[in-house]
């Protein structure tokens, strides 16, 4: 017998790739993960980093790690926090689940932005809370008054900018407003700013730089093309990553050392970061330019690697037959109720060529 | 806030690692970790497996360590399974989170044995699910009546081969009653072998050959002292992995890369199990003898890395007055309510002249 709830979960979306894998020479805009590979003085590291004595890692994660995580955090405006503030997960994955996990209880309710990342909600299935989901921004940039009231009534709320799905990067007002509104209401805000690295010509502003009571999640997995190495982390006060760390030992023990060491030196000489940053940035700017030939609706993605346009018909049966003409994107329907005609281009995963060859495709079939 | 559940779980254990890493030249018996460090040519696998982009590993795994685990699995009698039967997780804990998280309801009762694993019943607690513990085992080596009916009742039963705390290794005959039984009362069977090349002249067996209805636990952790690199598996039929998947990914998105390469050349060339097991064995045969010029109650330990000796007093005072004599030594409190007097000393981490120079002063001091 398993969890109802478990059970439950759809993976409907793994149909897509299944679909995509078989088919021959697809265009892969549908994997959430950089085309780059993990640069190559990081991997150095790791190799001097074996010859350490490969035992568990502290239940936190090294100390190294947690100094450069706070250094790194502390860049944010409003942000000033010391290593005891961190502490390392397996993946940011690890942290969210680690919060959700210890914060809620099974009547308690999460907010999610519409469109919201997926794992959100796989997260709240397995972890048995509520959660609900309501568009946060007017196309002003403010809070919706809907969005208030269900952040004024959630226990807990997920900001996550720049944003999965859409590429959206708050602005500082937008940062100052949410947070500002979390912290009077007595909502917890979980700020995911796993993609703060990548924005495109506009400035990441932490949420978390407006309300006491909150966390950051982080990760090394997008901005530093170390997806594989399972590495990411949560900064809040000491007595909530106590709580905090009793989820992550029962789910994984501790988080694998040998990323650990990968990530100090990521973390600390990160010049990667901006060449990766301007690769994506001339990706986006092309994908931009390819979109408005088409009848597509779009906000343009200020951050992230990902594109979010309107394609004006159901975006499972448009994404599966997509496939079959060689470009393999994501249905915007699992992430939200308004983006059923939605569907997710990834261009970190995409050179600047296949961006063409797949919108040379499109202009024809759409 | 946080969830009751999470805030009401005991760190209580970590006082003594505390106190103890305070305490100069103390020898340390309570860490659970080999002293050995991984192999070299397991390490030199990595740095090769390095070469390869280090992107997301599939859910389930990377195949050729699927394929390596499932060949690990199929040395035990009575199982023969293929790779499509394993999920590689982030460590055992790992895989026992998942099994628990994707099984149990809140009302859903595991069993344990008598003394246990101090982990399971905090997996429980995140997981929110009952549990119970009672004594398996009468001294002839058949299942007691009460641990008949608790394994009736439960809806999952753990048994643990060779066991932690207490180096026990299940008999043929152990294992099949054991697994017989909850085959016949329906109770689903988490066999958690991560131990299994480690017994000492005793063979190992799985209950899981003798009932349909159960997983295997398995880790590179112990048998191939590779802790800090979170590699495990569960072994189950493949729609019940589909359900595990779908927590292991919520809490971790997939298993570490770079660990896998590690973990595939140690199973290939394991040559090191070999030569640890017989340190080891010979730690096991000092400590034996040591402990018999004391005035302690044990059983020797057949496997694993542990003695579990009754003391004569309160584990806890026991434990913390020795640590100011510079011996580390977990409490059994914790274990279970029949080990209050015990404590549990691990010979995987100290070397027999650790071993000899502890008992010199445990020789004046009790």
């Amino acid at each position: 017998m398993f969890r109802e709830r478990v059970q439950n979960i759809s993976l409907s979306i793994r149909k897509i790739s299944e679909k995509a894998s078989k088919q021959e020479n697809c265009i892969r805009f549908d994997i959430g993960q950089p085309s780059f590979d993990t640069p190559q003085h990081v991997k150095k590291a790791a190799k001097k980093g074996l010859e350490n004595k490969q035992g568990y890692s502290p239940m936190l994660g090294l100390e190294k790690l947690r100094e450069e995580a706070a250094r790194e955090e502390s860049t944010k405006k409003g942000i000033d926090i010391g290593s005891e503030e961190v502490m390392i997960t397996t993946g940011g994955m690890g942290a969210l689940y680690a919060v959700f996990s210890a914060r809620l209880e099974e009547e308690d309710k999460a907010v999610f932005n519409d469109p919201c990342w997926g794992p959100y909600k796989m997260i709240s299935e397995v972890s048995e809370n509520r959660w609900s989901q309501v568009q946060y921004w007017d196309s002003d940039r403010n809070l919706r008054p809907e969005a208030k009231e269900e952040i004024r009534d959630a226990d807990l709320a997920v900001v996550n900018t720049p944003g999965n799905p859409t590429g959206y990067v708050l602005t500082e007002h937008q940062a100052r407003e949410i947070g500002e509104f979390a912290d009077k209401h007595d909502t917890f805000l979980v700020s995911d700013e796993v993609y703060h690295r990548l924005t495109f010509g506009v400035e990441h502003y932490s949420p978390a730089a407006y309300t006491a009571d909150s966390c950051i999640i982080g990760s090394m997995s997008k901005n530093h093309a170390m997806t594989g190495w399972r590495t990411g982390w949560v900064a809040d006060r000491p007595e909530n990553l106590e709580q905090y760390a009793k989820v992550s030992r029962a789910s994984t023990a501790c988080p694998p050392r040998i990323s650990q060491y990968a990530a100090v030196e990521a973390l600390k000489h990160d010049s990667h970061v901006k060449e990766m940053r301007r690769a994506y940035h001339e990706r986006r700017d092309l994908l931009v330019k390819r979109m408005q030939n088409l009848d597509w609706d779009f906000v343009a993605p200020e951050g992230a690697i990902y594109a979010f346009p309107e394609v004006g018909e159901d975006s499972w049966s448009f994404c599966m037959d997509m496939i079959e003409k060689g470009i393999a994107m994501v249905p915007g329907e699992p992430m939200g109720p308004e983006s059923d005609q939605k569907v997710r281009l990834c261009f970190g995963s995409t050179n600047k060529e296949e961006i063409n060859e797949a919108f040379d495709i499109l202009e024809e079939e759409v």
